[in-house]
This record gives C-alpha cells, sequence and structure tokens, in this order.
C-alpha cells in the first residue's frame, strides 16, 4: 500500500493518468498528500482552512464515482489547493483580514465551480496576503524558512512547491502568481487578462485582476488552466469564445524552433546582478534563437499608469473594509486606500488608455517571436521580514492583459530558486506554454551537455 | 419637372422608395432640398458647413450609379445631415469650437463610411453646441425662431424638423438626440448604447456617449439606424451581434396590441404641468394598456451618477482643448471641466456601478411591458436666451444604455411641440420603434374619433 514518494511531484498530468486508469486511487493519492502536509504545515503556514476528513470524505466520494463507471472530469481525483480570496460555499473564506474573519460564504466562485465539475479534490484554502495586496502574511518559503515565499498568493505557491498539492489556484493583480512562483521555484501561470471569470474572487482592481494557477511543470499548469478558463456572463472581462486547447497545444510541442525576444524592460536596473546575468547567459546561449527589443518609451510610464489603475480601484472596491474595519488594516492597506481616494478621477481614466497603447507596441513584438523572455522578479526570495518583493518585473504585463509564465529555470548563489518570465501574446495562452516547455526542454539539454 | 412639394416631407421610407424604382431622381430631389435650405437657412441656421456643388455632384454620381444598374445601397439617394462633431474626410469638422475652426478630418467616421456605402448623400453638417455639451449654438428653432431647438443636435434636429433633409445623425451623452427631437417636433431615436459605432465622432464620454439619429417618422429613423448599426473593431461598447432588422419590424407592426408602463421618474415635478398632463392623458385613453410604474428609491441618485461619469469623461477627453484653448472655451464648458478635473477617481468607478444596478431593476419593467412612456423633456421649448433645456428626463435612460425615442405627440398651449418618449429594453430597439409606429397611429385614431 502507499504510493511512491517520487509520484507526488511527478506532475498533475501523470497523476491524472494514473487516476484516470484506476492505477492510483484518490484515498491513497489523498492519505500521501496529507502526511506531507502533516509533515511540512508547521514550518511552512500554508493553509489558512485545511480539514482532514474533509479531504477523507471527497476522495472516497471521487473514487466511488470513478467506480461507477460514469466519465470522470478533467481533473478526476487531482487535489487542489485554493487561495483565501475565492470563494467556498460552506468553507470559510477570510480574505487574509481578520475583517472576514469566520465569513463562510454562501456559493462557490465560478472557478470553484468549475473545478468541482472536472472532479478536482479541493483541499483546502490557502494563506494569502491580506486582500490579495502586499502585507506579509505567515507562510514561509519551503526551500527556506526565513525567506519569503512572495504574495500574494503565499500559500499557494508555498504548497506546491512544499508538495502538499499538485495544483494551487491563485490571483494576480500586480505580480501575485509570478513572483511568488518564482521564489518558491514553481511554475506560474497568469492567463490572457479574462481568460478565467473572476464571480466569487475577491475584487481588488477589475481592470487587472487575473486568476492564475501554481502547478510543477507547464503541462500541469495548461491542464489546470484549461479547466477554468471560459466565460462567465457576470464576469464582463470573459467573452464566449471557443475553447482553448491547452493540453494537447504543450503535448504536441512547439512545430519549429521557438524565437525569443529579451526585453529588458525600463526596471532592468531593479534586477540583481545574478539574476541579470543568469538572463543574459540564457539569451546567448538561445543564440540566433533570441533577439534584443527595447520597449519604446512610454513603457517607461507603464507601471506608473498601473499603479495609479491599482489603487484608484483597490479604494473603490475596499471601501467597505475602509468604512467598517478601518483599525484591523495594516499600514500598507491604510496606505494604498489613502492615495487610491485622492486619485483623481480624470488620471485614472487616462491610465486606463494605456492598455491599448502599449499592447499595440507589443504586437509589433510578438510578430517577430513566440515569447518575450525577461525576469519573473528581480532575483531570489528576500527576507522575511524585507516583505514579499517587488512586483516590478510583473505589473507591466498585467497591466498589459498578456499571458506570463514563470519558469523555475535558475539557482542563485545561495542555493534559492530565480525565475524566468516568458511572456505571450494576448490570447495566445497555448503557444506561451508550449514555448515555455521548448525552453526547459532547451535548458535541460544545455546542462546536459 | 420638379418635386411636389409634399414628398419632400413624405419621410425616407417614401423616398428611398421612389428613388430605388427611379421615379425619382437624386438630382432633382437634392435641387428641391437645396431650393428649401436657401429659403430657410438664414433664419435656422442649421447648417456648419454646406456646400451646393458638394451636393450636385454627389446628386448625379449617385444617379449614374443606379443608372448603370448595379445594386443600391439601403439608402441610395437620401439626401442627410451629419452633425460636425462627426469626422468627414476632406470636409471641415469644427466640433462646435473654435479651438477647431478649419480642421479638416483625413478619415471618414465609421458612421459616415456607412452612410457612404449605403449610398446616402450627405447634404453637410450641422451646427452643434460646443463640443457636443450645454453652450446655445446659432441655431433657432424652425417652428419659433425665438425658441431653442435644444441642443447639442441642434442644428440636426432643426434640419429635419425646417423639411432639409429628411435624415440627420446626432449623439446623445445626456439628452442631446430625444430633447431637441421633441423641442423641434421630429422623431428622435438614441439607439442602445453600442448599437452604433463612434469611431471617428468626437468622444465626450464614452461610458455614454451614443450615435443617434432623427426622421421624420419611425420608419425612417428605423431605415437609417439599421444602415448604421455595426460592429467597429476600434469602439469596444460595439459588438459582432446579428444585424438588428429595425424597419422590417416597424413594418409588420406589432403583433398584437403592446403594454406600456407609465414611468414618471423622479423628475417629474420638473415636468411643466402641461407636459404631466399631456402624458397623463396619453395613458389614461391607453387604459388597461398602460400600467404605472413607480421606479425604486436607487432610481432618485442615477442622474448624480450620470453626472459624474459625464464630467470625469469630459475633463478626461476635453484635456486636450483645456490645456491648449482654454480661453476659447464658454463659461459652461470651463466648468463641467473643473467640476470633471475635482471629482475623486473612486467616486467615479463606483458611479459605473449604477448602470448594472439600475438595468436590474429595469429588466423587472420590461419583463410586463413593451415601452415605457415618459416626458421626452419637462416641456416645450424654452426661450432661446435661457439655454438649450434640460436633459433631466434623459439621462437616466442614456446612464441605462436603453433605446429611447421622441415622438413628437403633444402641442403646448403656445403652439410649439411637446414630445413623449418611450424606452425599450436594451438591444430590443426593434420593438421600441415598432411600438412607437402603434403609439402614432393610436394616438391619431383617437383624435379622428
Amino acid at each position: 500500500m502507499g504510493v511512491e514518494p517520487g509520484l507526488l511531484d511527478a506532475g498533475a498530468v501523470v497523476l491524472r493518468e494514473r487516476l484516470a486508469t484506476g492505477a492510483l486511487c484518490c484515498v491513497e493519492l489523498a492519505e500521501a498528500y496529507l502526511a506531507r502536509i502533516e509533515a511540512r504545515e508547521e514550518d511552512v503556514k500554508a493553509w489558512a482552512w485545511l480539514d482532514p476528513e474533509h479531504v477523507r470524505k471527497q476522495a472516497s466520494a471521487l473514487d466511488a464515482y470513478r467506480a461507477s463507471g460514469r466519465p470522470i472530469g478533467a481533473l478526476h481525483g487531482l487535489p487542489v489547493a485554493v487561495k483565501d480570496i475565492v470563494d467556498t460555499a460552506g468553507i470559510p473564506t477570510a480574505n487574509g483580514t481578520p475583517i472576514d474573519a469566520g465569513r463562510v460564504p454562501h456559493s462557490d466562485a465560478g472557478v470553484v465551480e468549475r473545478l468541482k465539475a472536472a472532479g478536482a479534490l479541493i483541499v483546502g484554502k490557502t494563506v494569502t496576503c491580506e486582500l490579495a495586496y502586499m502585507h506579509p502574511s505567515a507562510t514561509t518559503n519551503p526551500l527556506s524558512p526565513e525567506h519569503t515565499p512572495g504574495g500574494s498568493s503565499a500559500g499557494s505557491a508555498a504548497a506546491v512547491a512544499a508538495g502538499m498539492v499538485p495544483l494551487a489556484l491563485g490571483t494576480q493583480t500586480a505580480g501575485s502568481v509570478v513572483r511568488p512562483a518564482a521564489y518558491c521555484g514553481v511554475v506560474g501561470f497568469k492567463p490572457t487578462f479574462g481568460a478565467i471569470g473572476r464571480r466569487g474572487v475577491l475584487a481588488q482592481a477589475p481592470s487587472l485582476d487575473t486568476v492564475g494557477v501554481f502547478a510543477r511543470d507547464p503541462e500541469g499548469a495548461a491542464l489546470f488552466a484549461e479547466a477554468l478558463v471560459g466565460h462567465d456572463p457576470q464576469d464582463r472581462a470573459t467573452s464566449p469564445a471557443p475553447h482553448p486547447r491547452l493540453l494537447s497545444c504543450v503535448q504536441a510541442g512547439a512545430p519549429v524552433e521557438p524565437a525569443f525576444a529579451l526585453v529588458r524592460t525600463p526596471y532592468w536596473e531593479k534586477a540583481d546582478t545574478e539574476m541579470r546575468e543568469a538572463i543574459e547567459e540564457l539569451a546567448d546561449a538561445l543564440g540566433e534563437r533570441c533577439f534584443v527589443v527595447e520597449l519604446p518609451e512610454p513603457f517607461a510610464q507603464a507601471d506608473a499608469a498601473r499603479q495609479r489603475i491599482q489603487l484608484a480601484e483597490l479604494a473603490k472596491c475596499f471601501h467597505h473594509y475602509w468604512q467598517h474595519g478601518r483599525e484591523q488594516l495594516s499600514p500598507a492597506m491604510t496606505e494604498a486606500i489613502e492615495k487610491g481616494l485622492a486619485l483623481p478621477a480624470r488620471d485614472y481614466i487616462a491610465a486606463l488608455d494605456w492598455v491599448d497603447v502599449l499592447n499595440a507596441a507589443l504586437e509589433q513584438i510578438f510578430e517577430r517571436c513566440d515569447a518575450i523572455l525577461t525576469p519573473a522578479a528581480p532575483g531570489p526570495p528576500p527576507k522575511r521580514n524585507a516583505g514579499t518583493g517587488e512586483p516590478v518585473f510583473n505589473g507591466l504585463w498585467t497591466l498589459c492583459r498578456t499571458p506570463a509564465l514563470t519558469l523555475p529555470l535558475f539557482e542563485a548563489r545561495n542555493g534559492l530558486p530565480m525565475g524566468a518570465q516568458l511572456v505571450g501574446r494576448r490570447g495566445d495562452d497555448g503557444r506561451l506554454l508550449r514555448t515555455g516547455r521548448w525552453l526547459l526542454d532547451f535548458v535541460a539539454r544545455t546542462q546536459e551537455s
């Protein structure tokens, strides 16, 4: 009895295959992950809510369902973690703030409905920074307890990195998926804005808020995201479009060797030397498959525009917390709301125009490459007492609504991970994931030789 | 030779039939209208730009085109007027402000492209209030020179009312189509927000700006609007949806007698006694086909929300005028921009939420009726020195993005027209126009008996 330990880290697609054929049953898989959680949670503190009995009950029900011979869902039996700003019916959802302590939603978020419909096993709720913003959470980096796992999807990134679940849900408004994935050394995928519906997910800045995923490999991210993508009439950012085939796209592989554009961004000087060197070395290794692109001048102002949008919408969306629980908000959140409240409408509306302006320039880059190559974060994870790290390499792409992918490609001198970020054309998420798989293989081949 | 004078006022659909069969040629029709313009323009001042030779050239070309036997467009040979905030390639477009005097656009607005593709004859550009806002224009009411034609689509409404053209283009951000139509005694139709694309039309408040039409009857409005509706990738408010059949819907008539909801709105007390009496009498005459609906409490705050949206977006959209021509702006415009610049982003974003809140309530009303019946303006046109009249009965529906139709049903004691307004469900423009036709016939029958 028992699951071979290596299998737990084999990636969601492998697990899904075994579960589908019956080679692996959901109950034994769940027990193995619960043992991992038991062993690591005291240090990692990834979970805001977790009830082993709730896990076991779902696992038994899923095994019984499969045994009935009915067709199984795309995520059948796969244990997943859900960031605690995503509503789960009957399960506490506290949004990372004491103001919402004990809050139990009546309905599931749209993504949770999709998870259940696809047969996923919802392990529990993962720790988030306060209201998915910047105030550090209690979660530690599974690779080094004194370092930050990043934020705001801290618990989700840490849970995947610690091998507690193969898949986890996160959200990104500035850099809350791509950056924690980089710090924890896992794959993080922020799809095109609007791909995944946000009904029942805490709104912080609806022009930016994007649901994303953590996984151990691009295939896992593709499998997971594909099950979540789709139109939700209650989220106007989504649209009734044909369903993308993300997993089969990654599995089919790149038909020709992909091309990359090295984009240093206006924030290049904010990256650590070792991050800059790692990215440059990778670009060198790619040779003629990688060319350098300088972003035109307006990009230097993009992050200021994104911040204006985030703060203005945050001040509006969190008005209720401001009115009814101000004394329980962190200084960082108080400052953000105050800044947002002081923003004139005109500056906010003008900032929204940047999305089209910047994408017009990006389109020209994407005509020549499959993905932009750029850092996922300024370097390895900072110490926990220094905050959750800077989203300076993420905000631009969140503003532009492009898909972005963290690949845990580099190791810093202190042994901690550094992430490369690939950015794709809006709507071309499959190609981005496929290019990510190609790059992982390329680096593996390079290191072997 | 020459056109029987009655034909000029017979409505666009009748003219279109005669032009299509060849019973009427474009050149003679154009000459007849030019004679009307010649006779009335000195008093009415409807035109910002008009060149008789330009008209004659188009008319000859259109006759030659028809003679070639090729299929003709939906508006073949119909003279139309274009509000002077709509770009026309090679023809001055001054947006009602001296700052843009002499401005000649390089490209046509999307609606002008559609006009040309449909074979319309573009007679000229009609006077607009400054930047389509409130500062009164030089245009007079064709029915009484000392009264206002309303604003901001002053010239378009007046041109149709004076029989200078059968059709004219206008725009509405608060009440700039429905109200001038009422004051001038013609049909005004503001379609569902987003039905007609706005590329190349001066943006004042993109969340509200709606292109609309003036005509002599609902059939003309339907014919005209149908030719203009459609997706424009450069106007995100439009959507790729099946093309509506507006004219055939009006011509088919109502399958059963329509039901009306009398909505007095929170502004009922701002209507003149004679307007209130006229609407109540009409409701009485409709008997059981009309029921009274009280709008729920939030509607009382709707106009304040709409004003916030308008002023905030106006301050952003007109920033260029503010920076480079402030001394040439009217006091009303200066005040509006200053108010807009002072608005906090939070209040603006919160105001946008009202659209969904209010429409949820309206949906319940539209489940029980074909159209809402309400005043198109507080009363007959005010004197010109008192401004362009109040949009207090229009802003709510512009905010809600519902289609609205002015029917020139009433006459005030001073002999000037008063308009009833019908409001329809979003996207159900054909039904609204059809209901308008039914109501005109109903009133005609009632008056006969």
